[in-house]
């Protein structure tokens, strides 16, 4: 699984003071064996044919660093193509570092959390996203206004540090209903919808086909066949409080308003509406239906076959065996 | 009520290969009298004169299927219009149908549920609606990548079976904060706000006027004067398990982060961050306010003037009598 | 802090009909001594030098108002550039009034619910925002239809009668992940990141950095270091009934999916998932963490140091002793 070293080969963008603002990955070149550029390549290869020429001539991934960058400022003079070099998978310390190990989870490359993403927003510019691409925050009133005397169109998509998957990669068998709400570095396997409700953050995303109604914060995995309801909630580590990564198995259910502070395992349901923490005390029942200790939640991390539910009459958490078992609609997940 | 036979007069979209990839119906002919062609046709018609005069040789909905299928036949060759023709109210077999039967909600000419949708997903497209227009999502990223090089502006809003309402049909007298939230297919009555976190699907909406600030799922009525809450749920019947059609009456009120398993009467309230399923179990109380019994809530359905809360001390879901009636603010409903 | 009276400049989109749609304010200029023009005026007055002209050479702020109005008609003959004068904050009474009041709460020249907002409703246009600015929506099919016979790109952003603030103003050291979900007449403070899941109506904002994953409805302040997590709800004053202004003190974190209906102080923490209303029942624990007293969560109004819980066994509500102090992540919020 280990796949550096690595190049990605790709075109920048730069703001007006020369800042580097974002960096798009097309093709990326592994060391493995004969085919040395990855699909993604073969189906846009003509668009820079003369470029890559000068890229094939060179066998990019043995030459030593110096001839390397020589090459690469070569290619930078053409105010064409970037190429970065990834060597080992050591903390990120360049902006096109940063964009291509976002590229290579969003390509399923790497699975989210096995690439090292230290100093990740550090590297990353907060950009103005708008209908003429990525450009730079200072400055940008003023465009805004020249825009409106000159009767151009200047839309202001986002101001951020992360820009959308869609502007870059397009998954393959996935259908986004709103592509703001999925960032690049994204990981969304094929037969995955995110519905309007849904948001995908980076380093994140689905193991297998997958209903997205709700929200996978950044490090938090679905696995195949899951259902994560309307508005429902995957607590992540980056604010609030919360250390531990979640993840959820096979044939899940989230209800919709539902939100989750333990890892589950595969099989598992949470009603509608009912948000476990961590900390949540739960009774837990037996196989005979049967209540039989009350156990913080987190004790539960990565049992299969749970169904918690708030008892509507009690008002307590209960953990009882899930007797159903998940199948997701197969008309809504023929992408 | 029956509409039948009618047409749809309009112009689709076809991507690279050929594939038709939505259809736009600017006007439906229905064999009503004198009147036979819509008030949507008085607002465009200069637009598309010539090829209107075809059309309006024929009687189009008399002739027999092969002379309409040649009518078509001709007018394709221009390019420039389609024509749908719907006899009777089967399944969906074409996509120009799908597209029809969507705006024919939305035009509100059929209330949601009275159309069959039989094969829906299976005959739409699933498409990258963009800034130029719907396109082919096979060899989307090519596009993606030569719009860059050739400094055009190619954004890639959603990758979906369905479009947006509004880039088809604007309903009189509605407000759509976002308009990527509301599907074509979505049922929206004079006076409705639909706020940023409201979305309507296909095959749902609202009978009168009504804030909208939670999510419609297909095949949801919503009745005139009620207020759906930031983020409240109506469980759909897509996804998830739920089989139960749900409605709103009229002069309800769902809170904040409600959610609703149930079809309830008019003037109800749910209790902002209330969830009810159809198995919640819910203290009944009788008008003088006394506990009564305990039911599931889907015994409840339909009922009028419930008050359901969840009992901030004893932790049990209680449905009482409705004091209140609910008002609409009158200022943000002038739309 | 009362710094009336005060002169907007700027430009209006009018309509085909020739009504105003929206006005955008680069400029206000305030009677504060020799330093007439705002900063927004010192970046981008190279666009407007020659209409500029016009207006330094009057003293606007002193001239009677039948002076003001007949420089105001000299310009408007350029048709390039629109004066708005307040000089009482006075009920709004036209739709230049109300831009620039919306602007004055976004510039941070005024406190939100320090404006006299009275009439706003009455005066603002629904428009339809799209990728060629305003457009009014009679006849907005048409231009639709036009567009697409035509092969030019309309698209239909909202139907609304407030933009979003990035039309207009992107507030120094700010993230907005999704620019439709901040209406102008937001106050944003420096510091302050509003994910895709967050919102922050008109007249509402934060008063110091802060992370925005949930809804800030209008009227509502969050202070400074508060985390409001994903699909949280701020109770508005606006539908739904509710009439207490609610605040959030600094230090705050209100968990995913939890929502507040009343005010709280400082370094309180909301539990995930947990709505409280005023009307709630709240146990109330000592600071030696035991059960006091039962009182109505409106009680607590303002209170700092609270933990709001429902007991995860027994269903009630309590506030406790908020041991933990919150802070905000560093990296994510070096905007």
């Amino acid at each position: 699984m280990n796949k550096f070293p690595l190049i990605g080969v790709g075109i920048t963008t730069k703001g007006k003071s020369g800042k580097t603002l974002d960096a798009h990955f097309p093709f990326i070149l592994f060391q493995n064996g004969e085919n040395k550029f990855d699909k993604h390549f073969q189906q846009c290869n003509d668009l820079m044919k003369n470029d890559l020429m000068h890229i094939e001539n060179i066998n990019l991934l043995e030459v030593d660093d110096e001839e390397f960058n020589n090459s690469f400022s070569n290619l930078e003079t053409n105010k064409i193509i970037a190429l970065c070099r990834i060597s080992e998978d050591k903390p990120i310390n360049s902006i096109e570092e940063a964009y291509l190990k976002l590229h290579l989870i969003s390509y399923k490359f790497f699975l989210p959390n096995s690439l090292n993403l230290e100093n990740l927003f550090d590297n990353l510019e907060n950009v103005a996203w708008t209908n003429q691409g990525p450009i730079e925050v200072e400055g940008i009133e003023k465009e805004i206004l020249l825009a409106k005397r000159t009767n151009q169109s200047l839309e202001i998509k986002s101001v951020d540090k992360f820009p959308p998957l869609t502007d870059y990669i397009i998954p393959p068998g996935v259908r986004i209903a709103d592509a703001s709400r999925v960032r690049l570095g994204a990981y969304l396997s094929e037969g995955t919808t995110v519905m309007h409700e849904g948001f995908v953050n980076f380093n994140a995303g689905t193991l297998g086909a997958a209903m997205i109604e709700g929200r996978i914060s950044a490090g938090v995995l679905v696995g195949k066949n899951s259902d994560l309801g309307g508005g429902c909630s995957t607590m992540g580590t980056l604010s609030g409080g919360n250390n531990i990564k979640i993840s959820i198995g096979k044939n899940c259910l989230l209800g919709a308003n539902s939100g989750l502070g333990i890892p589950i395992g595969d099989n598992c349901i949470i009603e509608a509406g009912l948000y476990i923490t961590g900390g949540s005390k739960v009774t837990r029942f037996s196989k005979n239906n049967e209540p039989e200790s009350i156990v913080k939640a987190s004790q539960l991390a990565g049992e299969d076959n749970l169904l918690f539910i708030r008892n509507s009459q009690s008002g307590a958490i209960e953990a009882r065996i899930n007797p159903k078992s998940i199948a997701l609609n197969e008309t809504l997940h023929k992408n």
